[in-house]
């Protein structure tokens, strides 16, 4: 079974892995939304997580980054005087710096991710959703930031009032295809507004899902109405009016057939109810088994 | 005593850190013909090798780098088929992005290096002999080769049978000063055609140093007619004829006065004899000590 998944942030990456680890044919579609040039370097941070996640490199317990990551060149950075809000390890650096030479020499961000993919062994489909610069702003009450300048450099904590997407972007080659080949469609438990939002901005993608010939599922990214990680929940509460399986649903009205969600959130509505906090291989089988059945349900 | 020295290398790095240990009001001039792009960034090795071990921080046992060294970005690298014939450290990583960050920007080799030398804590000034372009070539039977392509891409093992420095460069802002205001003019035991060649092919230096009122003196880079590293004593035999003081001596024509040799080459001639290898702290104030007391007798 095909499978496409639209996945950012720290449970995209996770559920891409759990996808990968099921027998779908997948395609990962990541977000670049977040995409940064920190230190001169070109970060995908989005796209890293699914990498490190799909290679099994990732930092499970930090949630991004590499596992047995040292930070000697950030050190040497901060010796000098150097900016380090931004935490870059020294086995990811090595993966940023060839990015950054591969973009400058006019290689593609889809080339490179694939070309990565392949290196650490991963055996899915990796995409970032556009080749072209699209950068997520907020607007909160402190001002306009950058995704990055908000999350990482004042920690998310100034509440958004609005979300927006900047950079006319076109989907990358691959990503309209994988979505009209594709058996089922599924998105992963992100940051509706901050992680999926953005590839749905790309020219073309938002369209594809919409006019698809097969079910669609989201998983919701909150358990007991909360966010696992990061402020899914009080953007919710914000922009849809609310944290409850509808509400979640409600944002992807026409993309989606049925929400999955937590069993902490099971009541009211159609919804697919399982366990969706992926704590460990056996948490991933049992996610992935109950999105690769709505295939057969959903519509 | 105002002293300047030129170096580069191995031995210039020793040499200046000798010297920074003195009583000396000390300017190093640092070579930077070696100069190279590597995984999109700029690297100085020589001006780094100068700042590491002025800043104490160099590994001393290997004689490049910096001590309590890791290289997790490079297996990243490796993992990821970039290019890892030149090896940079992680900790070393950290001083190559901000300053391909700064040169990007537009801040030029000498004011980073002179805001770097500040963040290390070092109390002496370092300078590279030009903000420009210069690139030291080697011709060898197996073809011509940037330096790093030769050094260590090829481990130097070719045969040098001819050396150019590529660039019209100008000497950087100061070192024509420190040089006109220098009591004391100290050519550290480096490589003459490879690490001192390109600091005299920098227009204006050449002529300073051959004008000057000032003694100068040099310290040979052989002990008992052979180097300690690299290939000098290969090439004093091709270029110089031979590799007695007399030969070292006239590869600096015009530009000293006196040479400083090791204990293990004195004999005819009138040069300074001391103990040149600078193994520890002791050894490196024996040497600075004959440079010093060579600033009252070497006219």
């Amino acid at each position: 079974m095909k499978v496409v998944a639209l996945a950012g942030g720290f449970g995209g990456a996770r559920f891409a892995r759990a996808l990968a680890e099921s027998d779908a044919e997948l395609t990962v579609i990541g977000n670049v939304g977040d995409d940064a040039e920190i230190l001169g370097l070109h970060i995908s941070p989005d796209l890293d997580s699914i990498l490190y996640s799909l290679a099994g490199l990732g930092d499970e317990e930090r949630g991004w980054g590499r596992a047995g990551e040292t930070w000697n060149a950030l050190d040497t950075v901060s010796t000098l005087g150097g900016e380090t809000w931004f935490q870059l390890g020294d086995r990811d650096l090595g993966l940023h710096l060839l990015r950054t030479q591969a973009l400058r020499e006019g290689e593609s961000l889809s080339s490179i991710t694939t070309r990565f993919a392949r290196a650490f062994g991963i055996g899915v489909v990796v995409l970032p959703a556009t080749d072209d610069e699209l950068r997520t702003h907020v607007e909160t009450p402190a001002g306009e930031f950058t995704f990055q300048d908000w999350y990482v450099g004042r920690r998310h904590e100034d509440e958004v009032t609005a979300v927006s997407y900047e950079g006319d972007a076109e989907a990358a080659p691959g990503v309209l295809e994988a979505i009209e080949e594709a058996d089922l469609i599924a998105i992963a438990p992100s940051n509706p507004f901050l992680s999926i939002g953005p590839i749905l901005a790309v020219g073309g993608i938002r369209t594809a899902i919409e006019s698809r010939r097969v079910p669609s599922v989201a998983v919701s990214p909150l358990i007991g109405g909360r966010t696992v990680k990061g402020p899914a929940d009080r953007m919710l509460e914000r922009f849809a009016g609310g944290t409850s399986p509808a509400h979640v649903g409600g944002v992807y009205e026409g993309l989606i057939d049925r929400l999955v969600v937590d069993e902490a959130d099971s009541g009211a509505g159609d919804h697919i109810v399982t366990r969706t906090l992926m704590s460990d291989e056996a948490a991933r089988r049992t996610l992935a088994e109950a999105i690769l059945e709505a295939a057969a349900v959903a519509r």
